[in-house]
C-alpha cells in the first residue's frame, strides 16, 4: 500500500475513526501525487479514489497496483454504492476546514454516516515534515529562483517598469522548468517598497532606486520563496544601516533555527534586536514551505508555538519598513537539518547594485 | 442606504431573519464594490463591514456616506462587540456554500448566534440579473476581447507555439485596460483543438492548421468569454461541414434565446440538431456570466432548470469534437434583452483564414 495511505490508515484508528473523506486536492496530492479533481475515501477495506472522465486516464499513469487505490469514475457510482462506502462504520474523519457546511451535509446524507468527525488538519500537520522526494522538489524550485535572480541582474535597466520585471521572472520560470508562479511576484521599487504585498505598478526604475524582489516558482507542485532587495547604480546612505540590520538578523536566524527551538522563541529574538534599533517587526518572520507557498506553522511570536523539527521547510524572512519612503526584506527558503538550518536558494545577499 | 444593501436586508426580513453574515469575497465585490478582505455584516439596525488595516484606506474610498455602512478595523473588535453584533436576533443567516464546517461553528462561538441559517445562495441568485453598470463593466470587457482578436488575426505566424500566441493574448488584455484574464486562456492547434479544455503546448503552428482560441478578460471585476475557431492559410474540406454545422447552431442559439424559454429547452435546440447529424454536444451550451466566468445557470439538459430573463448574461458556446483529429468551438458572451439577445462579442464568425 501506499506509504502516506498506510500512515494515514493507522492514523486514523488510532482515533477511532474507521474511515476518512479527503476532499483537498493538495492533500490528495501529497497522499497520491496526482493532479485532479476527486475525492479519496478510506472505508474499512478498502482505498477509493473517485473521479471524472477528464481525469482518469492521468491518475491511471500515475498509480500503480502498489498504491492499493481503487479508482471509479463517478458516473459508475450508485447511491448504493455511496452508502455501501462506509457502512459499519461509526466514525468517519472529514475535512473541517476545506469542507464547506453545504458540503458537510451533502455528505452526512450521500454516505448516509452517523458521526461525521472533525480531523484537525491532520494530513496538513503531517505536510510540515518534508520527506526525501520533498525535498528534493522544493531544492529544484530554489535553484531555478536563484538562476532567475542571476539573470535578473543583468535583465534590469533603467526606464523598465515594475510590471515589466515582474512579467519577465514569470516567463524565467515557465521557460526554466517551473509549472508556473508560487505566488504574485513583488517587483517594489523606490518608495513602493515601503509596502510588504506591494502589488508590481508602471513604476518605472531609477538611478538610485531600491527594488524589493519577492519571487518564486513551483516545481511539480512545491513552492520556493525568496526576496532579495537589490539597487540601481549606488546605494542611499539612509538606507545602509537598515539593510545591513535586516540582513544581519536574518543571518542570525539561519544560524539559530534548528531542530529543537520554537517558533516563538525564533521570532522573539529579531523582535527584540529590531526594538532594540527602535524597528518592529511588522509581520512574521517567516511561514511553512510545501505544496502551498504559506503554510503553518508560522514563525512568529503571535502564531500558536511549534517546536522546528528535522526536514521542515521554512520561508526566513525579517523585513523593516519606513512608511513612504522605502522598505527592505531579505527572504531564502531554508531546510530543518537535524544540527544546522540549511539555505536551499543561495543567491548572494550582500549588496547588490546593478549597473542600469 | 446602499440599493443592493437595502435590497438584502429586506430579503432576510422577508425570510424571517434578523441578521446576515456576508463572507463570500465576491458577494460583497457585488454588493459594496470592493476588493478587500473581509466580513459584511448585517445587524438589527447596521451594516458593518469588518476589515483590517491593509484595506481601510481603499474600503474608505470607495464606500460613501450614502452607502450607510460602518467600517471596523479588525484589531478595534472585542470578544463582547462579536457578542453584541446579533444580540436578539433569533435567526441569523450565512453563506453555506462558501463557509467551511469549521468557520460555521466558529460564528456561532464567536457571535453567540442561536440559529445560523442557511440562505441558499441568495445572493448569487441576484447577481444573475445584472444592472446597468454591471452590463456597462462586462460590455468593456468584452470590447477589449473583440479587440484582441482583431490584434490576433495580423500577429498569428506560422511557427509560432500555442503557448506563444496564449501569452501574446494575456498581454494584449494587461496593456490594454483589463484587469486581467478572466481565466486560462486556451489556444490549440491541429489535433489539440479536439479537446475541449486543451492547455497551450508548444506545438508550431503550420500551414492549413485549425485553430481553436478561447479567451476572456475581467474589466473591474467583470468578465468576457469568446471562442474563435480559425485557420491558417486554407481550410481543409473535411472540416468545413463541422464549422458550418456549429456555426449554424451558435446562430440559432442567438435568435431563439430570449425571456421565456428555458436553460433545458435552448440545450435541447442544439443537442437535438446535432443528433441529427450524429454528432453529440459533450459540455454545456453554455453559462451565466458575471463576476465569475462560470456561474450558474448553467445552458444544459442535465442542469437544474431556470427561466430566462431580461439582463441576464450568457456564454453561448456549442462545439464538436473528433477525437484525436480536430475540434469546432464558436462561442459569444451575449446580454438577454426583453425580445431579443444581444452578442456582447462582436468579431466575425465567418471563416476567418489568416496568412501565416
Amino acid at each position: 500500500m501506499n506509504p502516506k495511505i498506510k500512515w494515514l490508515r493507522d492514523k486514523i484508528a488510532r482515533l477511532d475513526m474507521q474511515g476518512m473523506i479527503i476532499s483537498n486536492p493538495l492533500n490528495i496530492k501529497y497522499l497520491l501525487n496526482i493532479d485532479a479533481e476527486g475525492v479519496l475515501l478510506l472505508t474499512r477495506k478498502e482505498n477509493i479514489y473517485i473521479t471524472d472522465s477528464r481525469y482518469i486516464e492521468h491518475v491511471n499513469t500515475i498509480l500503480t497496483i502498489d498504491d492499493d487505490i481503487i479508482v471509479w469514475n463517478v458516473t459508475d457510482v450508485s447511491q448504493d454504492d455511496y452508502e455501501n462506502f462506509f457502512m459499519f462504520c461509526e466514525n468517519v474523519g472529514f475535512e473541517e476546514n476545506y469542507v464547506t457546511y453545504a458540503k458537510y451535509k451533502e455528505y452526512m446524507h450521500k454516505y448516509k454516516i452517523n458521526n461525521l468527525v472533525e480531523t484537525e488538519n491532520l494530513i496538513e500537520k503531517q505536510r510540515i515534515i518534508k520527506d526525501t522526494e520533498e525535498i528534493e522538489k522544493i531544492k529544484k524550485a530554489c535553484n531555478i529562483t536563484d538562476n532567475c535572480f542571476e539573470y535578473l541582474k543583468t535583465y534590469i535597466k533603467k526606464g523598465m517598469t515594475e510590471i515589466q520585471i515582474a512579467k519577465a521572472i514569470e516567463n524565467y520560470f515557465l521557460e526554466n522548468g517551473a509549472d508556473g508562479i508560487a505566488f504574485d511576484t513583488i517587483v517594489a521599487s523606490g518608495e513602493n517598497s515601503s509596502m510588504p504585498h506591494a502589488v508590481p505598478t508602471n513604476r518605472k526604475i531609477s538611478s538610485g532606486d531600491i527594488i524589493t524582489i519577492d519571487m518564486g516558482c513551483k516545481y511539480k507542485g512545491y513552492c520556493s520563496d525568496m526576496t532579495r532587495t537589490i539597487f540601481v547604480e549606488y546605494v542611499q546612505e539612509y538606507i545602509k544601516p537598515i539593510y545591513d540590520l535586516v540582513l544581519t538578523e536574518q543571518k542570525k536566524v539561519q544560524k539559530e533555527l534548528k531542530e529543537g527551538i520554537t517558533t516563538k522563541t525564533i521570532s522573539k529574538i529579531v523582535e527584540v534586536d529590531f526594538k532594540q534599533k527602535n524597528k518592529d517587526l511588522i509581520h512574521a518572520l517567516g511561514h511553512s514551505i510545501g505544496l502551498e507557498v504559506h503554510e503553518e506553522p508560522i514563525l512568529s511570536s503571535r502564531a500558536p508555538e511549534i517546536m522546528i523539527k528535522e526536514n521542515m521547510v521554512f520561508a526566513n524572512e525579517p523585513g523593516i519598513y519606513i512608511s513612504g519612503k522605502f522598505g527592505v526584506r531579505i527572504e531564502d527558503t531554508i531546510l530543518i537539518n537535524k544540527d544546522n538550518c540549511e539555505s536551499l536558494t543561495k543567491s548572494d545577499k550582500e549588496y547588490c547594485i546593478i549597473q542600469g
